[in-house]
């Protein structure tokens, strides 16, 4: 179902605005994106969400929807004839999935952060070895909620696939820059297989950068942050 | 309607629980309080919430919920007969009302334990200063939600009532400990009537301890923590 007055502010290396980019194509809803200078946030970012300031902002019917998760809700409220739903429909299945997606959000993926600011090969293995923990803790709930089956979500991409998968490019490029394996055939064989699946599907494909990419950008962002030399 | 099989793991002056036992009150679903020792994680506790080891869950038909607003999200998902929805129905309003509880959780409510952290007059007016500008969001937040009723959920209890109103309790005991008001006649009118009238409420007045207890509790919280003299 192609809907007009759908428009996205955000940039494409942020995961966050991925999600709802993957979200909106599994809607088959087309959409605006406007792209966001990340170094000067621009009147319509300020006007849309000026408590928080960031992307991504959804704008429908020029109402600004914004938090990325909270956005992937609201697509999946809004747009409810057009697949399945993102969201389970089971309570406690939704319960379970809003709480591996938080889990994602509030304490694994900062972790990959953490590792660029760990100073020292001891910080850096703690970091390493917490970023290993949580991976496995993710394996065993795709067990529990994939069912045997190809996402988190069953047969289709749903909410965790959204929020997890979101992360997977920048993973590929942290497993690049920091010479370590996060998915791991060993550890995690079900989340590689998974994440392979995720990345290959068509509402994805397009949205998500290579790691090569994202790896130049974030040299990119390094050597701005760097001060310049007299 | 009473409903047995339901269990809550916590304690009755956190915030977080509160949350809970408003929202079954509100379903009229009877519960079981659990409590758990703070300084001393019960083998429930771990088999239910392995990976947050934290408090509150819910139990029901022995299925663990964990996380408060989770829960009460779930409990609006399964008890859907017995009361008024606590998430509105309209699916922007409803992402209007997940932004609000995310700020409050995320950003608003940490500043009052960031208060009781900060070293030196400067850092707690600095403090003080961010809590003020909080608070006048969410009274510009409640004439948005409430379109002029009693409630950030218009004429009854909703999500972001839940949200913030669990912490009133903490939010009154601060205002006597730090000496200042939060919750301002000249700057927040509004959520002044709307704390009146959110406590007075029959599924919230017997829930939220008083301000009194929690200061107790809170000058013992500190005394423990304090070094024994020899």
């Amino acid at each position: 179902m192609a809907t007009s007055g759908v428009k996205l502010l955000g940039v494409p290396p942020s995961p966050f605005v991925n999600r709802v980019q993957i979200s909106l194509n599994l809607k088959s809803v087309d959409y605006e994106l406007i792209p966001e200078n990340p170094h000067c946030k621009s009147e319509l970012l300020l006007k849309y969400n000026p408590v928080n300031k960031k992307i991504p902002v959804l704008v429908h019917d020029d109402k600004p929807i914004c938090e990325s998760l909270i956005i992937v809700q609201y697509i999946d409220d809004t747009w409810t004839s057009s697949s399945p739903s993102i969201l389970p429909s089971d309570p406690h299945d939704r319960a379970i999935a809003r709480f591996w997606a938080s889990y994602i959000d509030d304490k694994w993926f900062p972790l990959l952060k953490q590792l660029q600011d760990a100073e020292g090969e001891e910080a850096k293995a703690a970091t390493v070895g917490k970023i290993t923990e949580g991976v496995v803790l993710l394996e065993e709930a795709f067990a529990k909620c994939s069912k045997g089956k190809a996402f988190f979500g069953g047969d289709s991409i749903g909410y965790v696939d959204i929020a997890l998968g979101s992360c997977m490019g920048w993973v590929k490029a942290v497993e690049k820059i920091a010479n370590f394996k996060i998915l791991d055939e060993t550890k995690t064989p079900a989340l590689c297989q998974w994440a392979g699946t995720f990345l290959a599907d068509k509402a994805v494909k397009d949205v998500i950068l290579a790691p090569e990419k994202l790896i130049e950008l974030f040299m990119m962002m390094q050597a701005q942050q760097k001060p310049a030399s007299n």
